[in-house]
């Protein structure tokens, strides 16, 4: 096992009607001017930013609004969130919604206590100071409600690039299940696979004998198996979704990933499909993950088997491995062609003609990426073609 | 799924070598006098306790030292803790050891912002302040370098009594299993058993449909049956000492029992035990656990069949599901035996004549605990009873 430092110091608040103890949570962590952050209508239209509202007014924390945040953040969005936080002096950001508005908060966060561009926190920069951070959680998915990491996207040339930060992770996150309930199937799908991707990140490693993190990996991996067909088939379900939100924040805040070597290359591949074409994140993961498991599987055929074995249920062939491993796979693309995703780039919406363009975005060069299996631009491209003609 | 907060601030140091940075963190969560707070012989001779200071002193930390913690500590120890914190205004108290050291630094923690006696906190009392606590870990077992929990005991009646609170988690823990292998076996599987209890008592729960909290449950159990026989086999075995370090501070930070009902019966059972013989926590859990689940069992058979087969690997016998749940019982006792732990009172140390008077030092009187299976005095005598005379 690797050495390593785990810290996950957000206050979690989960189970129903918690959005209510909104201010009461501000309040216990400093706030007194709040910049609310939010998305588009639903979250009006549902009455959870009215509800959140009242709870902050009945504390006497006085606020400012900033909705419009899309999937994918946008960088502009983020300058006008600093902009506000600089001109009102607010001293909390409290973020209503999923993966873009909590990481749209972060930008703000780190760029509201600093002189120069943003940006440069999401160009290699460390992040010195942020404001605090607040979370009522709508979407199961990114993470981020318990991470300390960010993606914004910059519209010029639409480059998506990401920071971590310990000073970024949210003071306090509060998850109600029962505000998932009124997400679109295929949201909720998106989301699942999000959470399935940021296990398999830190399942694939070249660290040997970490069965705790391994362990780990497979407890998420197989709640989300057994959860996320429950709440596609009656997305009323609350114990179902319940499960599932706990599980996100568990396969990101850095828990299951401890004491080894990470993959990260799915992210990195897909990143490009999503800031390209404007997909679901968690849409372009269900292409790319299984097509790169595709790729990579020989490099380590164990332990595809056991992520066949332990997660999937296959049974082990002890006379050829390789075919437990391959049916690992399958399994999973079929999981995930189950619960609505789309599997290959006509399915998304992407053209195997820009597989050059994305490649070159990526801007590997002649350079290799790191990870479970280091990636060549050539690797890349077969995944890609790999992912755009995949089948079930 | 229960409403629940999760709440793990402490900043968690894994690896080899990592006691050298204590200062560092020291420093970093504001300490400038320290007590370096320890057991035995054994900090001393392993130059540990050198290491800390040189560490301490490098950063400019000035600090004082108080030695002699007993397992199941002792309150008077607590109070001259207290007494050299408040004469020298000490204002962190540095840990070194396993969770007796730990528990009785929290006594110290506690008391020393607080007028009144500090076993009032044992009492009932909320701590409302607490000194800063740091942990270096040299037994992995307890769970208290990542939980606010205390458990001292009371010269007096020998009086085992705990308190909880967030203001006692650490602000930092440093473990390094390397610093676990010079323990002796019997040590270390008093260890195990006591971190696969930390999460039986979580496990046996009569919420319903939380998944994701039995997966992870599971993942700790699943990790201790396979790395504990490796480092009772092997005890410099660095990979699986290392994986059972962290199952114990997974097994105890609180995460595994999240949003369910739990049970903690055995452990108050158990209590009386140790109290009474001075034996190891572990070790009495040893011999109480199997009995608890050999007397409740009944209560639901078909959780301890998942028992059975997600952790100790038996078959379903779906004919009769009663055969597996025993099956799961025997196996857990077999293991527990396997690694060198007593199974009954004589093995123990204890008497079967004393029952009365343990199950009088309980205290239930004519009421009942509560938890997966609320019981009377009648049924711990019971429990005591099938302890006394266990065999494999």
């Amino acid at each position: 096992m690797d050495n390593f430092n785990f810290y996950s110091p957000t206050q979690f608040v989960f189970g129903k009607e918690r959005e209510g103890e909104a201010g009461t949570y501000v309040k216990k962590y400093g706030g007194s001017k709040v910049l609310i952050h939010y998305g588009g209508g639903s979250v009006v239209r549902s009455g959870l930013l009215d509800r959140v509202k009242d709870s902050l007014t009945k504390e006497g924390i006085s606020f400012v609004e900033l909705g419009g945040v899309m999937p994918n953040p946008r960088s502009g969005l983020v300058y006008q969130g600093i902009d506000i936080c600089k001109k009102e002096s607010v001293d909390f950001i409290l973020a209503l919604g999923g993966g873009s508005v909590i990481d749209s908060s972060k930008g703000i966060a780190a760029g509201s206590l600093y002189d120069g561009d943003f940006w440069d926190f999401y160009s290699g920069k460390l992040v010195e100071k942020a404001l605090p951070i607040g979370v009522v959680l709508t979407i199961a998915a990114a993470g981020s409600e318990g991470s300390g990491d960010s993606v914004v996207t910059k519209e010029e040339g639409m480059l998506k690039r990401a920071t971590s930060s310990d000073l970024l992770r949210p003071k306090f996150s509060i998850l109600n299940p029962a505000l998932t309930q009124t997400l679109p199937a295929y949201q909720t799908a998106c989301g699942a696979t999000d959470i399935m991707a940021h296990v398999f990140e830190r399942y694939f490693t070249n660290t040997l004998e970490v069965e705790i993190t391994d362990r780990l990996c497979e407890a998420v991996l197989l709640t989300m198996v057994k959860e996320t067909p429950r709440v596609i088939a009656d997305p009323n379900n609350y114990e179902a979704r319940a499960n599932i939100m706990w599980a996100g924040m568990v396969a990101h805040n850095g828990l299951v990933g401890v004491g080894r070597s990470q993959d990260w290359n799915s992210h990195s591949i897909e990143h490009e499909l999503s800031a390209l074409y404007d997909c679901a994140h968690g849409a372009g993961l269900a292409v790319i993950m299984p097509s790169w498991m595709e790729y990579v599987y020989k490099h380590n055929i164990m332990r595809f088997c056991q992520m066949a074995t332990r997660v999937f249920g296959c049974q082990m062939n002890f006379e050829n491995p390789e075919v437990t491993a391959v049916e690992g796979i399958k399994r999973f693309r079929s999981f995930l062609h189950s619960i609505g995703m789309p599997i290959n780039f006509e399915e998304l919406g992407a053209k195997e003609e820009d597989i050059p363009v994305l490649v070159d975005k990526l801007g590997l060069g002649d350079g290799k990426t790191g990870g479970f299996v280091s990636l060549t631009s050539e690797d890349v491209t077969k995944i890609y073609e790999i992912a755009a003609k995949a089948e079930i």
